[in-house]
């Protein structure tokens, strides 16, 4: 697996020695991630987050009817877990799987603490990442509660130019929040506006 | 005003010296707002993050029929800001006022900033704040996609016991995401059931 693409991406926000680097490296675990495995079921207590370092992941709730609602997809260079498992201790709300065969490292709870305690930087890395992450959730209820399927699913293909095209219709469908076959019929009328 | 909420609300999550106290209250500065006043107006850059000695503000977008939707409500012991203009330096999608006359405490972007570099333990801090922020408001996400507004209001009701008898129920349709009048309906429903 590629660890250079993780490096690179705590390049972006914090400046790590070449031993902080070894030391980081040294506390992830890889995974491989056939499509479909499960990074994370509901139920389970969630101990630690995951950097995608290829494929895709999504975090997603299945409501008492079965349906699907997606919280989350993470690409190449997201990280993803359940915040509230981690952080409470309790059962996980959500399922974390791969949307197709992926490559991850995961960094365990008290590894992170550990990271912390030793390298500092780390607080300052996870903070700025966690604020964007905060910025995006919050704006997403905002247009939960202010825009039509219709404005939501194109704010959907204009913030992610690159998954709008991999990940299955089925699956943007269940993150915007509404059926695949009314996804289809938007998806016809937003193309003939453009 | 009576700065040892403040205090107190750090000492939830770091230890901190006198000196480091002292200074941490140097660098904030006090206002009080009255009822309705403004901390923050859609379209103005935000520079500061508000703390909630007394009192409530509201973060809440304004859409193009000139509905209101709440995103937040930050009784005493609270921060609120517009982080998506703080963190980008762009114009503010929020307007924050205050419901009722309120306290605050001001920090500012540059004073935080700075404070990071001196006292690193606020890293920490505000991490855990934004972490119990992030949770919240990804969980509000899958509310609205899973829940009914009935389901809404009664977690409304459960999350926030105290906000439920003092906020307007006007500004409770507004986070619901549903009309005055069909919140009046559901909550004689709801209070029926109980």
């Amino acid at each position: 697996m590629d660890h250079s693409i993780i490096i690179q991406h705590t390049q972006k926000f914090i400046q790590l020695t070449a031993e902080e680097q070894a030391y980081f490296l040294s506390l992830l675990q890889e995974k491989r991630l056939n499509r479909k495995a499960f990074f994370l079921r509901e139920n389970e207590v969630c101990n630690s987050v995951a950097f995608v370092l290829s494929g895709c992941l999504r975090a997603y709730s299945v409501d008492e009817q079965g349906f699907e609602h997606i919280l989350q997809f993470a690409p190449q260079n997201w990280w993803i877990t359940d915040m509230f498992s981690v952080l409470s201790g309790k059962p996980a709300h959500l399922n974390i799987d791969a949307l197709e065969d992926s490559e991850i490292l995961i960094l365990g709870k008290k590894e992170q603490e550990q990271l912390y305690l030793d390298v500092p930087k780390f607080e300052r890395y996870f903070r700025i990442l966690i604020e964007n992450s905060t910025v995006a959730s919050r704006q997403r209820v905002l247009d939960n509660l202010e825009l039509s399927a219709k404005e939501r699913y194109a704010k959907f293909c204009s913030t992610y130019p690159t998954l709008i095209n991999t990940i299955p219709q089925k699956q943007v469908a269940a993150y915007i929040g509404v059926t695949p076959e009314f996804l289809s019929k938007m998806k016809a009328e937003y193309l003939r506006e453009l």
